[in-house]
């Protein structure tokens, strides 16, 4: 069964340079994670419910089951993106594991 | 440039009475929606960050444009959708726009 990690980012101090280290540092190491399948990346841009903009930025990194993700993050590749992620995520910021439907 | 609904169930007090619910009635209703490119929906099975498991269940619904989404939620079909989220959602889920970069 399908799983993606997701990733919900609060909102950085200085969003133009939070966008320049994602794109330009973290989406190329999360590209070269092991058994990636597929991944896609997008600025929550309102809160269509009329609350919070809680969150900045999402990630979502599809695998082909809860096994692939836990051997990509245990790789090498997945602790420099794990690492990564530690020095840009704001406080707060999620990551969950979802079960495709 | 492409957006998407990102809709967040927070968890529900009857996981299985709300999946019947969402998979055999909530997910006809998004099936139908006018310029709905594509979508999906996933169980939260893990908080891979070690933190509280705040979401039960995710939707992400694609569209060409915010204008194509505004005006899928505008019709009939789209009424129908949003007050169904209304009676299902349990407190604290949340709806956003996100850009997909």
């Amino acid at each position: 069964m399908t799983v993606k990690l997701v990733v919900l980012y609060t909102q950085p101090d200085d969003a133009e340079s939070f966008d320049q280290h994602y794109l330009g540092v973290h989406g190329p190491l999360v590209d070269e994670l092991p058994g990636l399948q597929n991944w896609d990346t997008a600025r929550l841009v309102a809160a269509a419910d009329g609350g919070e903009q809680t969150y900045y930025r999402m990630a979502e990194l599809y695998f082909a089951d809860q096994d692939a993700l836990q051997a990509a993050m245990s790789t090498d590749q997945g602790r420099a993106t794990a690492a990564d992620y530690g020095r840009i995520a704001p406080p707060g910021s999620r990551m969950f594991i979802a079960a495709v439907d």
